[in-house]
């Protein structure tokens, strides 16, 4: 154990404790007593250092980030922009700590292991760089389902589209959305573009936006940032992550991402081809055997259908698995709709459960 | 011609005239002088009859529905439920009327051909029955732009994911749309399954609604009703549809449809495998020769990048295409985004342009 141990308890930090997906952070730990910490560090940017937060009942002063806030820390969760990852990530690691990052920073060096704990765990123990790499809320969504998929029946193909929330956009992406949605109900506001801007621009909303078109009443086919031959950032997330996180590195992979008018969890619908035959009723059953998948998928049941949409996942730590189908025209395909909160598992909680692996493996500080 | 027409004009009934689809059926009729039109007839439900709708300038009594207000009819069109179509097209027929359907109680029939005109329009003067039958709108929505590009690179394979407007379960579900929103509008409601069903109890919306779980913040992977092996109706019109059309019985189809907050138009991500190997720049080429698409993709438009969303489509007639990609690891293949209105091309505009195709044949009546 590392150095920051006080009775043999690790320190831990979470740097960015005052963002969105710090915040989320600290209910996770709050919640899960999982790990008994010694020390608990918040650091956040000097603007919010001396902010006070209570954690597992304890009123804790945040820490502006400087490269001393890293002294005697075993584990440090980063949620902060790619940018001051990349920066501050290697400080942490030369002052002893290793670093669970939640940016793009690392994801795809081939020295920082991609790590969802239930499919790749044992991944943590090897990290040159002292660095892990959390994956993308996108790809995180649909991960726990696929790699136990994978597991079974080896995933060979993925053709998916997305569904995805404001949140993904950060605080500032759901602020817009509840203001859009403000500005166009409950006043006969037509559908149209035009009146869609129109009533925005009356409700005061500034035409720069976290989107790249109005998402109130509509549906906006652009995540992320553009990136060569048409395709989002989003996008090629979804294709290499998934690759790299399954070890696949010849795995097909065709995404397209749409933001929609929800607030919190991504959705996916997912079209999967295996090497090997499978069958729905064969599908259910790894699912029901996987403690982190809620399978809600029962098209019979007498009152009607049953299935995940986004609002019944907020907040919940597993994934949401339905509408698993045999797909009629295609070998060993499943077709399936997949649900998992962005901020948790899709974030926060993922980044949190490498840092319980990192503590379960004993290799902090090795 | 028909025995309807006067001047050598043909005579049209509008079965359904005060309906949803019906009004935009009047509307397209206003704007579009293709066809002059001898008499137009309004046919509705007795509890409709007696109401007066201007139509091309002239003001038209409702009639109700009976065998003899389609004496001397040309061309009935027909947007009324399937069981009510399915008893009254007939009937229609036998008076001496021609039906285009836009229900879906004929279009698998054999006898029966299913017809976008600008993909298969020939097959109008082949119809044993006396009834060309119109497409499901979420089929439709994708189909002038599949066709255009089946044409020239040969289709084999489909896997589609919709994101479908409240409007196609009609003017029932536009209604409940605009209630939920209003009811979690600018209320710090939360997005939890629970916040939203409490504020929508809070503002006094029935239990029952047209979607399968709330979907003002959500999406609902949920569209018609339940087929065998877990589909859905929807996701089964989309392959059969598509395959009847298409001309192709072998097609390989497998669809996703998922409801989303949006009012008016429907869209869908697009995976399709062409026989012959296909490039961007080709696609966007056939696409740019359809008078009935419009080309919105432009990835590295200097103002940022361009492409459809289904707000800037409500009220229009083309079909619009946008987010066209080579598929990274999949060989003969494109992604991309499409959007539809589902009231227009999805339902009156295509019945209409079906009549206005039976007129220049020539061949009502015959």
């Amino acid at each position: 154990m590392g150095a920051g141990q006080s009775d043999g308890r690790p320190t831990v930090a979470v740097v960015g404790a005052t963002g969105a997906v710090g915040s989320v952070m600290i209910e996770i730990m709050n919640a899960r007593e999982s790990v008994p910490w010694g020390e608990i560090r918040l650091i956040a940017s000097p603007r919010s250092a001396g902010r006070t937060i209570t954690v597992r009942g304890v009123e804790h002063t945040v820490r502006a980030l400087s490269p001393e806030a890293f002294d005697d820390v075993d584990i440090a969760m980063f949620d902060v922009p790619d940018e001051l990852s990349a920066e501050w990530a290697p400080v942490a690691v030369e002052r002893g700590a290793t670093v669970v990052d939640n940016s793009g920073a690392f994801r795809m060096d081939p020295q920082v292991p991609l790590v969802v704990p239930e499919v790749n765990g044992s991944r943590v123990t090897r990290r040159p760089k002292g660095i892990i790499a959390n994956p993308n809320c996108t790809t995180l969504s649909m991960m726990a389902a696929l790699g136990r998929l994978h597991e079974e029946f080896g995933l060979r193909e993925l053709v998916v589209s997305s569904y995805q929330a404001a949140s993904g956009s950060g605080q500032e992406g759901v602020d817009r959305l509840r203001a859009e949605i403000e500005a166009v109900a409950g006043k006969q506001v037509g559908d149209r573009a035009g009146d869609v801007a129109e009533a925005l621009a009356a409700a005061g909303l500034p035409e720069q936006s976290p989107f790249r078109a109005p998402l109130a009443l509509n549906a906006v086919p652009w995540c992320g940032s553009r990136k060569e031959d048409g395709w989002t950032s989003e996008e090629l997330k979804v294709r290499n992550e998934s690759r790299k996180i399954l070890d696949l590195p010849e795995l097909k992979v065709s995404a397209t991402c749409v933001r929609v008018p929800v607030v919190t969890t991504h959705a996916l619908a997912v079209h999967a081809t295996f090497g090997r035959e499978v069958s729905v009723e064969q599908a259910r059953r790894s699912f029901e055997q996987a403690p982190s998948i809620v399978l809600r998928d029962d098209p019979d049941a007498p009152e009607g259908p049953d299935f995940p949409t986004p609002a019944d996942v907020v907040g919940a730590e597993p994934t949401y698995v339905g509408r698993l189908r045999q797909a009629m025209d295609f070998p060993n395909t499943l077709d399936f709709f997949v649900c998992g909160d962005n901020l948790r598992k899709g974030a926060a909680l993922n980044t949190y459960e490498i840092a319980e692996t990192l503590v379960s493996h004993s290799s902090v500080g090795e």
